[in-house]
């Protein structure tokens, strides 16, 4: 009975950010500039992030920046605000495509990621090439954007360094939410802080805009993690348990770490292949109806809340405001929470 | 008695090209910006790249950058011309530690490579983080600067997907050749160009110094394959050989495999675990004093031949020029072509 409500409030989550992106036609222009920076006479370099793009995705970042832009005002869309939302969805398809490598990852939105399909050498330079293309976008626009988009990345790299399963042991709640901060929510600051920045918003709108994104970008990873326990391969498009076999700091592992449960001490120490699978099924099942879960979802609503309490802060503070921008953005915090891959 | 000469020679050429670098004391400046720019609160992100600048390496980027600004007049040099150098630095640093994870390279400079010492996740996010870094740095010069870092990129990523083992049997010389220009000329000629733009210099001029920065790079990189064969493990820092290993399209191995040469055909098949080191062995042996490195080198100084008529012309072209950096500049060609690692 709860799970069949749930399901009907899902529908209607996603329902309504489906709603969300009909508001932003211009996605398709920024469609279109993501694919025009794969251009290369280099056949895999090319053929590599065409593959990632046609796996499909939520577009989350562009739909972000398209959405906050409109709702302090800006209408048009300005060419500004297109390149940026592209070069942070290609910043983003580079980081899937190495950390494919670096997790070593066969599955990717139900298909051969672009590493298992391609290998290592020419998914590396592909990540690299899309970082290239995405700097070029952002490098000419001005520098308070080249600073931030500089500082996201450092971040988002130094986030991912910071999961490597060499420092585990160490890791707290609050060392996962860094991790979470660093290598997800900063992107979406950076989305939001952009659209805000190229719309002439004021500094108090700004500063708004940056919380939200990043609130909304930390509620977004933590059930990201959530997920990776409570979802199915089905849904998932990639088999769930990966952040226990590899041994991630996500929030639900630090959660149930940290309360000296014994097994979850297996955590600490690398996978056993003889074991392993046994062990990520029982934990797995033990987590899914866990307070560990409960917990981080619990902790995901609570950046919600202040996503949303930033985000009201931000449509006040701007003189022009769009309500079905704004609506939509509710609508994504939503989605973020609510979301069932 | 032939090779006591090339001794001497060498001696003289590394002894000039040192003499070279006296000239630029700003070395000490962009490797500064270089360190600074290793800034980070997540350790691996700092120790790797401090890592790999301890294993030293021929800063030859900066220096023909800063040698090119001094040489069509620049005084004192400026702090875009000091980015921009430890920017190209950077870039070079972090295509080396993706190399060295595509090739799965052990060694570099005599000591482990930061892939063997940190593994695959630390050393594939360094690289991105110093990429970062480089385009922060050349961001924030203005669109003809962003515009060609952005271009050597591509090429230097494209470059390094065209070498991949997967398309060997399709090589010829010509494609080699391509490679080179894109995976090591490109860099060069970034280096000479963005040297003579910031400096003011004529149209004409920095056509020139684009010519002479890509001609050097191809002479550079033709060397570095002669090299791999001729070199021993003392002087090189590594294994020699390697390109025959990788199966790269080595300028030397495509010559031997063009030639027809039975032996050479197994350029085409992937290494055999038993036999591999045994057919290394042998092919080092005869490439050391066949046709094909001497056809390598002589086609190595017709490249350093044009970049010495292109320096020229740069040189004649510009108002004011520096004597000491145009010599300095010409002893770089002669160390390209005649340097023994």
């Amino acid at each position: 009975m709860s799970s069949g409500t749930a399901t009907v409030n899902q529908k209607t989550t996603a329902e309504r950010f489906a709603e969300a992106l009909t508001l932003i036609p211009e996605l398709a222009d920024v469609e279109a500039i993501i694919r025009t920076s794969f251009q290369s006479d280099v056949r895999p370099m090319k053929e590599i992030p065409d593959y990632l793009l046609s796996l499909g995705g939520k577009r989350i970042r562009p739909a972000l920046t398209l959405l906050c832009a409109k709702a302090v005002g800006m209408s048009p869309i300005t060419s500004e605000v297109l390149n940026v939302a592209a070069g942070i969805e290609l910043i983003h398809m580079a980081t899937l495509m190495h950390d494919d490598i670096i997790d070593q990852s066969p599955i990717r939105r139900h298909k051969q990621s672009p590493y298992a399909k391609f290998g290592t050498p020419l998914t590396l330079l592909s990540g690299d090439f899309l970082l290239t293309r995405a700097f070029g976008l952002c490098a000419r626009l001005d520098d308070t954007v080249i600073a931030h988009t500089e500082q996201a990345c450092i971040e988002l790299v130094e986030g991912e360094a910071l999961e490597t399963p060499l420092y585990l042991e160490s890791h707290t709640l609050e060392s996962s939410l860094t991790i979470a901060k660093r290598k997800t929510a900063s992107l979406f600051r950076l989305a939001a802080f952009c659209a805000g920045h190229l719309s002439g918003a004021p500094a108090a709108t700004l500063e708004a805009l940056s919380v939200f994104g990043e609130t909304l970008g930390i509620a977004f990873q933590i059930i990201d993690d959530v997920l990776d326990v409570t979802s199915n391969e089905a849904t998932l498009g990639k088999q769930p348990g990966l952040d226990i076999i590899e041994r991630k700091p996500s929030i639900v592992n630090v959660l149930w770490l940290s309360s000296g449960d014994a097994a979850a001490r297996k955590l600490l120490q690398p996978p056993v292949a003889e074991s392993e699978a046994a062990f990520a099924h029982k934990a797995l099942e033990m987590l899914q109806t866990s307070q560990y879960v409960a917990e981080a979802k619990q902790l995901a609503r609570s950046y919600g809340a202040r996503a949303t309490e930033s985000l009201n802060q931000a449509l006040t503070s701007t003189p022009q405001c769009s309500d079905g921008a704004s609506q939509a953005l509710y609508s994504v915090i939503d989605f973020a929470l609510e979301r069932l891959k």
